[in-house]
């Protein structure tokens, strides 16, 4: 029996794939019904040493849309942690005013020893460049939700897939579900040798490429990332992709792709997608981000052991 | 039939003299009844890309009194909007987590722009020097509660007229109500000519001066504002008017004034209110202040349907 | 018949040895039983004008669970204050959102200042070096709580004695409950003249000393401080205090102390007590932090009126 109260959420990579559908499974269910009042009385602690908007306030509203409340910060600057205490004092003094911690932190790492320091649930927030397995279950709802199934989908990864967390976090998932994956980046920022020696282990079929030509038209989902400019070494090579690599409408109907290709973000964008696509059936990157409530009160609930 | 219901509230311009007074109406109905449950399950979030303590504080306080809840933040440095996420894109995000929006902007048409890009109710708590509603009708409920009427008083607006805002949209609400104006400033900081012929228009008898002198004796209301410092070019020209404009009970009692004159400032006052006046009953800023939260609760509840 | 309604909370000084054991009882309460809803419909504005995590998070933690609810700023950057508002005039806005407030302040006397202002109770959460009631109310109940009685116990303080505000407090209290006091300190940070005569004038059997040695054994509690390097004119001097204070299990076990030993500590620690404690019978400082929430539990309802 899948059960996740009082388990920390770290990394994706730690739950199988009943696990991952138990989650999603949850996650339905708060768009369905109302659970108003399931995690009346608990106290969830929003612990954010780097800002962040999107992820913090969607946290906030899950916590207070199922009953919970919220304490917390939103920067360190205003804590004690400015003061020098110990990371390690801070986390045992703030377990106990809480029930939960959300953690959002700038160091790799940081999220696995805060669950290590306390007995309340930690959910990972994003740690450095490490992990940040809430955005994958929402990744994953998405995908779900607007393709109706998660099995046997062409997906194809776009950008910077070399420094892209979100990326390798949901290929790694998505691996359970027998997803055909194309990665499609310029030469210098493909997927590292590591992840795609993992992928393999795991019988993914993999493609990579640098352009969309030839292959946008097979593809499912596109699931697109930000290149930074300033990752190019030489700013003529990043001139060659930056064209290939700004979606708009006419590229990528340009592209002969399926009626019912999905293109998602991460977000935020700067200019790698078009506003002349926002409006389109292909993009649900608005969708996505709006998906973080109902994952985020599914993983909320669960932890606190509410769905069982 | 009068409804606010997924309304913006942008500018009091936007709304006639029926609509003022339904809003006046419920905030009445706010002060007198219990509505502790009336936003039950609604999210509010507050955007403030300028701190304001005493706006953000009465929403919230408005909000959670009302049974809803609040997620936002206090200062823009903590959010995405400083990783050079667009305006429209962060929006668009935060509107998944809510039901209304409120707003504090340093930019001119930020509120009109936010209540463009998305689709729940968006209450403008500041946009730079342009336009700030909700002081608006804290300020009309006010003069109606302290003065029992709203109809054919005589205002004067003392101080800076050119560059308060407060005053214009004053102003020009007061005209539906045949109020009799008297602008005192120096001459340099008088109404801004568009904003006299608008009055003029809408067939309000206007008076210009530059002191209470002669004229004190006749007002029901006064309305104070501050005068900078920093706006004259002449430190001596400055001198000449700061003694007029200081309010004191000594020289509000040697104008002759009427015992049941009131006198308002939008606060923060730096010195041309002496405390000498905070304990007379001629002074109702801090009611004024107060009257903030039962306004704002009229205003969520009634954008958000609960007053119908 | 003792009552709280609406009362101040400045100082731990203002209260006698009744009004003490009355919070303390009501602090007890609050850990064995539900009070989730008695502070339903009240608003506590937490107003930190510098910041603080614990004592901060702790209150909010506090309302919440006892159903109120919480506005208010982390830190005064993003405030009128900024803006050049008196923090009389913020005061008495802010009052009229709320129906208790929790001050922190960096100057001395801010908090009785602010009670002076405000009609709705005001609770001293720290301000400068000066008092921190609830500090010493939990100090206290972690005192009773971990060793069954408050009358009658030997009490070691430790540290810097001179400026920590924490220890003159609590010994202040103490008195009430016939306490024998040690001091351990170096010369230079020993407790203040005024300090010693007041608790003389109580009545406290009091002794000092530079070292642990030949005290330990006899003490029932250690209550430890930070010692501040740049409090020492000679870095020499430093050093040769720094082994002495830096407890330790080998350390405290060396001193043949007590089984049933305490060791508290206000946090936060730098290096001061070692890790190798925090495991030990002796380590109650993190149930001491954790304390903070049914003490403030215990005040604001008490202030609130809600527990008569």
């Amino acid at each position: 029996m899948i059960s996740f109260k009082q388990r920390d959420i770290i990394s994706i990579l730690h739950f199988n794939k009943e696990e991952i559908l138990y989650i999603l499974d949850v996650t339905k269910r708060m768009e369905q019904t109302d659970y108003s009042q399931i995690l009346k009385g608990k106290v969830l602690s929003v612990l954010f040493f780097e800002p962040s908007t999107r992820t913090r306030l969607s946290f906030e509203a899950a916590m207070k849309r199922l009953g919970g409340m919220v304490i917390g910060f939103a920067e360190s600057g205003a804590t004690s942690i400015a003061k020098g205490e110990s990371f390690s004092d801070s986390l045992k003094t703030i377990e106990g005013y809480c029930d939960v911690v959300v953690l959002r932190h700038y160091l790799e790492g940081a999220a696995q020893l805060a669950a290590d320091i306390v007995n309340v649930p930690v959910i990972n927030a994003g740690d450095g460049s490490n992990q940040h397995p809430t955005q994958t279950f929402l990744d994953l709802y998405t995908i779900l939700k607007t393709k109706g199934i998660l099995e046997g989908l062409k997906i194809g990864f776009l950008g910077d897939l070399k420094y892209g967390r979100t990326v390798h976090s949901l290929a790694y998932a998505l691996a359970y579900f027998g997803a055909e994956m194309y990665f499609i980046s310029p030469p210098n920022l493909r997927m590292p040798n590591d992840c795609m020696e993992e992928l393999k282990k795991r019988r993914v079929t993999c493609h990579e490429a640098e352009s969309l030509q030839g292959i946008g038209k097979q593809l499912d989902v596109i699931y697109c990332t930000r290149i930074q400019e300033e990752r190019f070494a030489d700013p003529i090579e990043f001139e060659k992709v930056r064209g290939i690599y700004r979606l708009s409408k006419p590229m990528i109907e340009g592209l002969g792709v399926k009626d019912d290709l999905k293109i998602m973000h991460p977000l935020p964008r700067v200019d790698e997608m078009d506003e002349s696509l926002d409006g389109t059936n292909y993009a649900v990157y608005f969708d996505q981000v709006r998906n973080g409530v109902p994952v985020r009160k599914a993983i909320l609930a669960a932890v606190l052991g509410a769905t069982e």
